[in-house]
């Protein structure tokens, strides 16, 4: 899929000609990490959280990445005041629904994020994407679902329900708005030894999002570039540590048409 | 001591096997490097302090690690919810009593955690430890202790008065339940150049614990293992900013046999 | 300049030899990162926001660092709590105005704290200190200067109006209390692409502060061997992850008289 290929890599310019600001309101385990991804990327993180500030900051900000891990409840309210702010302006939203599904409270929050403002992807893995139907019927739960086929089945289900794009994350990466649906592949086997890494991918989709309108190539262009930095770092490392370093370079040093050489987007 | 030796390797093999959940309550510091070392090792890492998913997350956790660092008064509160949550379903509790000695709000913060849950360990070093006892005239205080009898001696007799297992950790590492007292051999003179190594061994005890049912064991094996993945990061690093890439590295690719063979832990 | 050099090298080895516990409240984005590099200089960080225990620590600590990244207003009324018993001391305090001109809060925040406590120096990109004036009239904005000699002039100016010592970081650094003016070179392109670098500096300055009673040498010489410590890293990074490494590395391994060699402070 010569096109998205080419799309991967004339995002990753626009991003490193126009460096867009990134408002992130995350996690205090990611803070420093996703900032770094941010920056490597080549675009400009803010992570702010003041109720005080809030409009400003949005109005700044050319995205909104909002992250639900270590959440409280008055974080939730902010996530949801800087989401109404950016729904307004039309600046797009990310969610990363971090540990949906595990408690009642994250699982509320993802979801009165999602019913309040207007989100342009979610990202997250299998458990955590559709933990955030409201019909449990309507989904077999994450433990019931085995092959891509399953779960491209039920994300499409799920982004016409919500009305947004899913980026499901794992080994294979999956993205879809309910109506295209495109799997990703790269990565390599140490990501998830790394913390922080999901959440830095929903920050590199809200990098990606700031200069592509389109939802589901945003999302998808946004996984193959982190997919091939994880390539390059990985064989590169010899363990998480030096994984993580060679991840931050290789983000930073892969040329836009390195990507375009190497990214692998399919049509599902 | 070689069957300690085994109990280290055992304890590693069962932690990659089982990827224990370890649910932290710690200090804005230490998150990233928390998280990421409990990665290493095989565990998995939650990070989580709202008071209203707290009861939720300590059940779904096998180990709950309470570290004090960047403590507040609402913090310390979520922190004794959880204990008491953990004590009640006999699940095992690490305290990190950061700081305690130097601030009352720290002492007192410690001390009502210690006397409102129970605590399976406690690792600090010697100041923090000796700082824990009620009695002032029942300890020298840590400036009037010298050696490592005399910190086995004192150390015995707060562990006794305390009703829990003191890991001291420093130069050479002792844990004592106050009947047993073990030493352990490891680590590089680099650790105390990078933040959040002392807040890093608390949380592999809380992953060792998961597994090992005797908080003994369970602390010196914990030590053990993290004091060989310092001698082999320190033996590659050219400084605190290598060492830290090269302890996860390390504690990620050590073998169980390697850590049996390298295991220097010895009865007080 | 070489007694400025020699200032350099003699307040590091300062600062290697008495360990100055340096107290920051500062960001969640880079308090891991600006421990490690007062760490790695060879001071003792301690980072506390406790309202409760900030005369406590403020007693203990020979320098104060105040940053209003990621701020709220309780945090800002701590930080004043803490400047007013630091003024009342004569223990220097450092502010790092993060985004001051970008939001209100922020601009009001860092004039809060200057008009309520004894800032000893105040680091930030142009942008941020020329923010710091109160009267708009008196400075150009800092869209409107472009050469050295104008930033120099505005500075001047706005330390005289502020009473205190400015450090104005970017490629070429520049610090004036007003009086003197002195121009600091040293430093990476890559240090932009990693988040902290700014408020490690501001950090290291108030290391500096607790040995060298100077604040314009100490916040110039304090930036020197900040920007040596990033060339040093620089010649041997591939990226900005492997950059952060090797700054560490650097900032720990550099040996006075190679900072008093390689130390560019100037007079503007």
């Amino acid at each position: 899929m010569s096109a998205l290929a080419g799309k991967a890599a004339e995002n990753l310019k626009k991003i490193r000609a126009s460096k867009p600001l990134i408002h992130n309101i995350t996690n205090f385990v990611v803070m420093n990490t996703t900032a770094n991804i941010l920056l490597a990327c080549g675009a400009s993180p803010i992570m702010a959280h003041a109720d005080n500030e809030m409009d400003e900051m949005v109005d700044l900000a050319s995205a909104l990445v909002l992250n639900i891990g270590t959440l409280t409840d008055d974080w939730v309210m902010t996530m949801i005041k800087a989401g109404r702010r950016a729904s307004d302006l039309g600046k797009p939203i990310v969610l990363d629904p971090v540990g949906a599904g595990a408690t009642a409270l994250r699982t509320n929050a993802a979801r009165a994020i999602l019913f309040q403002t207007w989100v342009s992807v979610v990202r997250g893995n299998a458990s955590e994407i559709l933990s955030l139907s409201g019909h449990d019927s309507a989904t077999k739960g994450a433990d019931a679902i085995h092959t891509v086929a399953e779960v491209a089945e039920e994300a499409g289900h799920l982004a016409r329900e919500l009305g947004t794009t899913l980026a499901v994350t794992g080994p294979l990466d999956l993205v879809t708005d309910g109506r295209r649906t495109l799997t990703v592949e790269g990565g390599h086997p140490l990501m998830p030894f790394v913390t922080g890494t999901g959440c830095s991918a929903s920050a590199l989709i809200g990098a990606f999002l700031a200069v592509d309108k389109d939802s589901l190539t945003a999302a998808a262009t946004a996984l193959a570039y982190f997919g091939i930095a994880g390539e390059t770092a990985g064989a590169k490392a010899e363990g998480p540590g030096t994984f993580l370093v060679h991840l931050l370079d290789a983000l930073y040093t892969l040329s836009p048409e390195e990507v375009e050489a190497r990214c692998r987007i399919t049509k599902a």
